[in-house]
């Protein structure tokens, strides 16, 4: 009986946000993930490496040991272990020490070091109980929202930059090394459309810059595609969210105006606590 | 009679798609359109070809011998086969095998080659068909509604950047090759503008630079206004379809709230299968 | 008489668009002015410059004689020829020929060639008469109301790259060229706020380049209020357009749904001609 | 009495824009800050500081008295000097003529020097009484409103180019030097995915320029997300205030559309003044 009070209080702590312990727990959790992750980027530097790599090490050994043992309690204190095991989180749990370990075994891997990066996906875990829920919920909507939008704008893109990469291999491909072959011109397309604009490639010739120009001029104009498809979503939603959320209660039916008194559909006194003033 | 049948059932197959076996000859098509394409993209690269040559020779006369076998099937199913081939579709059916017969007369003609790439156009033709068709009419609504302010934005950039390339060549020209004329100014004014930014022609002088800082800042605010005209039209466009589609049964109008239950121009009740509750 | 009535049918076909002669000569003056900018851009180029130099000369002086003739009879014909001779298109027009004979007396000089490109603003009078003059008129409209709240963009832009680029000055200065003062290191991160991005500028150390992201990420969040400003501009004007003109004749009130009936303030039959149906 | 009377309109000038005397200091410190930083600005850099050196030093020292001068009055003006004197103006006005004085005792300080940019600050102080105030307040409502949207985009952000850097570090890291660190790796992550692309660090292998390009056109993407935040909370401000300020006399409720004559919530007449016409 103690024993499982013991482990339902754990679980509380550990699973739960809404208690002060499982608050802290939380945040505790999230201060050793981003610790642990800036200790992995760091130590990929050689610069780094070379003068504390002992200090990593170690570093590196404590999270995992803190990790594992938060695992364990997981799957101690959870009903389910099994379920928990196989779920999404219960897998990065695992791969969050697992590198770790690997590493010990076939030393020297750099492949296994660098997957601890993806303890930083516990982070969403954490927030998952957060404030922030409902806004990245909004966010979320708008862009599943528009989801086939921006597939076919996408689709429109990877058609564009095939077809403007082939033309340009065309065009530069004999004297400008950067065009050597269609996968790398579209590569160059890709760059030139999204206006990211390296310059490891660039054109030469002079048809060669003002077919370049003609695309980045279209790219300016396609660019406000996404945004458009994005924004209206969102301008949908903040109008839909100015309708208050009361219901008529003798005709039973939403979509009232927030500072509506009475029901628009059937005419009665909207809300008995909070009548008319006049 | 059943030949006929059988050219009407091919028909149905090859040009239609709400019939299963309409839906499977889309989708193989779309394999071996994307397959294709991909083959001319990584022939063109000299350490593929050299390794794979014979692999995408092969593979290429493989597609051309499909698609010239579809090609013909069209020609024979459709009643009106020279309106066919002289249709949109037509034209691209026959330049998507055509290139392969050419290079086998004229050897070595990489121009020829690289004409295959627009067999991609010919997806078009299956997704034309397909689900995302409402999404990407709406897109292409937005933007022809907007045609008339893209046109003034557009011709309004091309004023800018020739200005802009003019002052700069008079700037930079004498001591920096990559002002050299005033053509390949105009070329860094779009690259500046549009942010693409390669840094192939860069100022050096401190007025060229202070002159590029202006125009960035420009940039900066211009590229607000065609994502403010396509965003604009899609949010008037959403509003509109927050209207109903109802149709009042007395005096035929459209146009009502979705919430609407009398209707708005003669107050007839619009809808007797959903009487108001009260 | 006679030869006022020639002044004003020349007058007529010059000033205005509204005759077939009119619109003909407007077209005419716009490929003319297009064609002698070409002329102006590929002459600064020293290869067509050496190999069509003759052409361009011959050219040069052909545009000249046209604008010429076309200045003077715009003087003639109008009423008030020093009123046109002081107005901005008056001097523009000047401004278009002033060049070619000034390089007659002081020869190669090459800033007064240059000036010639200048004559592309004069294509603006050809426009003003166009379709597009209302498309034009609604983006300026939506600048112009939006101009407070992009002095305040701007100006808050330009303190956050000068104190970014002192910053950077004194994080990169000793080590790295490119930030050898202030003004370069102000240059820098407009180039990098504004997401061109060259290159020809860029950190070195770990520092410089942890500040830079940071830069980055800010410049990813300032870019959305420039169009941000512009499109709710734009969205408001969209809205206002949704209502009709109608005027109530009865208490004389606008701002009635495009398809309303009644007045909405007195609820008078708002069109006699197009009555209710029911 | 007199002393306590020229303290209050030296207090009233200074401090306050509303009278001529005040607006005109207002401007006069206006264009001091300004001559101050560019001063500052030219002086870092080694041409200008070789030829005007002492021109900058006589300058600087002018600006100092000035701005020592002002520091005093305001001190000696205010009622409260120990509160002015900590308030966060106070501290900027402090630091704009500190450094000044520390470079006298510690000669050759590049770092105090640069401090003075901080001058710039101050200009926020005489903005705070100008027209643009509501137009700033309405950016900054906007961006306010929408601050736990972005944080959650910016922590994803954050999240994508750590996993992003990780993933090239891994397949450009042995044979690139621009890959030599996770931390340089997610540097670039962040100039491609804000579409800067200064190009100094860029993939080279066939892998890494496709994973680049996938990157590329999801910052192409995601781009749409801040711009979507700010302009949907815009276009919402900006409905919001097409409702009038109106207060209705009986009922004291606002929210009345700007051509309501009855209030909406007790139906009694609005303004009397502007009776319905009918």
């Amino acid at each position: 009986m103690i024993k499982q009070k013991l482990r339902d209080r754990i679980h509380e702590i550990i699973f739960e946000a809404d208690t002060p312990a499982g608050k802290l727990f939380d945040v505790v959790l999230l201060v050793l993930i981003i610790l642990s992750v800036l200790t992995v980027m760091l130590e990929s530097s050689e610069d780094w490496s070379a003068q504390y790599g002992r200090v990593f090490f170690l570093l590196e050994w404590a999270f995992t040991f803190l990790f594992t043992l938060e695992y364990l309690l997981r799957l101690y204190t959870t009903r389910k272990p099994l379920s928990y095991a196989l779920s999404f989180y219960g897998i990065i749990d695992l791969l969050a020490i697992l590198p770790s370990f690997l590493s010990f075994f076939f030393a020297g891997t750099q492949y296994f070091v660098v997957v601890r990066v993806i303890r930083l996906l516990r982070v969403f875990r954490i927030f998952k109980l957060g404030i922030y829920l409902s806004e990245g919920d909004q966010l979320r909507k708008a862009i599943i929202a528009s989801r086939n939008k921006i597939t076919v704008f996408l689709f429109t893109v990877a058609l564009l930059v095939i077809i403007i990469g082939s033309i340009m291999y065309l065009v530069e491909g004999g004297q400008n090394d950067g065009f050597s072959s269609i996968p790398r011109a579209v590569y160059w397309a890709i760059v030139t459309l999204t206006t990211v604009g390296y310059g490891d490639i660039t054109p030469q010739s002079d048809l060669g810059q003002f077919l370049s120009a003609m695309v980045m001029i279209l790219g300016y104009a396609i660019i406000a595609v996404p945004t458009g498809i994005v924004t209206s979503e969102m301008v949908k939603d903040g109008r839909k969210k100015e309708v208050s959320t009361q219901v008529c209660r003798f005709c039973a039916r939403e979509g009232h105006d927030k500072d509506a008194r009475y029901c628009k559909y059937c005419g009665s006194l909207l809300n008995a606590e909070n009548p008319p003033i006049a």
